[in-house]
């Protein structure tokens, strides 16, 4: 029973960024975050696809966490306070450390392939919470514009967390973007 | 000067959605669409780097239109409503039969690389707007809310004007979707 593991998931992705940041993501090789690991890469192959998958591999759980948070939500609230809430939720959930999440968007800022695929997770996220509120009751277009809103105002309260221009915790940086929204779009912001 | 072929770009465009809608997207070469416009397959290289540039040839332009429509509304008017001018001066500008604009979507909706290229030509657009707010003295995050928030209304404007369930000019559909977005900010509709 010695081969079992604990967290291997957990464990392959503080190895692999960990390598990220020592040595640089181009660098890295699954043989490396394997072995920093102290798994196998065949391990590491259950868990992912390939390394650029341990960026991404998130981005299911956030998604699966903005639904459920969005289903705790009262039905009487209106689209954009119902997203607001389940972003938050989200938020919270996010377990990330703000080096990390520097570090990762750095990496992102030299790939055009792995800015491609940032881009397909929001669209993709965007388009489950679209869908949430629809399931909700909420009528067309307003289901979508408060999914797009609700998606905007989480990535740029993101990155100005991670950047250090928002709150310390991220949580707080997307309740303050949503204050924000409403200030722009009331015409409050000249 | 029997050479000499007036809007060759033009003629291109049309040639190919006209096969794009006749034989399918994967069926048309960029020998076929050369051939139907008259032209030669070096002329359609010099304006076109592939088949696939056709569908996305206009975004430059409609960039260029968007930021030139931003310049021209009053420094004194808040964010939003800048945004909202810039973005229906382009939906005015956009000269496009809804055919067409219904095929292409449909074209893209069914290749995966076609869906990535739109979302970074909506990436971009979106950098850009929110860097022309900023050139305003508009202040973060309200430049970058305010260019998601616009984007995200004309794009949702477009897909409903496109299906035929918002109204017949693009432009209209665009100014709804803007009053729509502020009964969605406000928490008006449930």
């Amino acid at each position: 029973m010695g081969r079992w593991k604990p967290d291997a998931r957990g464990r392959l992705e503080r190895a692999a960024y960990e390598l990220f940041l020592d040595r640089g993501y181009d660098q890295t090789t699954v043989e490396d975050i394997a072995k920093r690991a102290g798994l196998t890469q065949r391990t590491f192959f259950r868990h992912y696809a390939d390394k650029r998958e341990v960026l991404f591999g998130g981005a299911g759980a956030l998604q699966a966490e903005l639904l459920a948070a969005l289903d705790r939500v009262s039905p009487e609230l209106p689209a954009i306070e119902a997203v607001r809430l389940a972003v938050e939720a989200m938020a919270a959930f996010m377990d990330v450390q703000r080096e990390l999440a520097r570090e990762r968007r750095r990496i992102i800022a030299t790939h055009a392939d792995l800015q491609e695929r940032e881009l397909i997770k929001r669209a993709a996220l965007t388009a489950a919470l679209a869908q949430g509120l629809q399931r909700r009751g909420v009528p067309e277009p307003a289901a979508s514009l408060a999914a797009d809103i609700g998606v905007a105002v989480f990535f740029v309260a993101f990155a100005r967390w991670v950047t250090g221009e928002a709150a310390r915790e991220l949580v707080d940086a997307v309740r303050e973007g949503f204050d924000q929204l409403k200030a722009v779009a009331a015409g409050a912001s000249a």
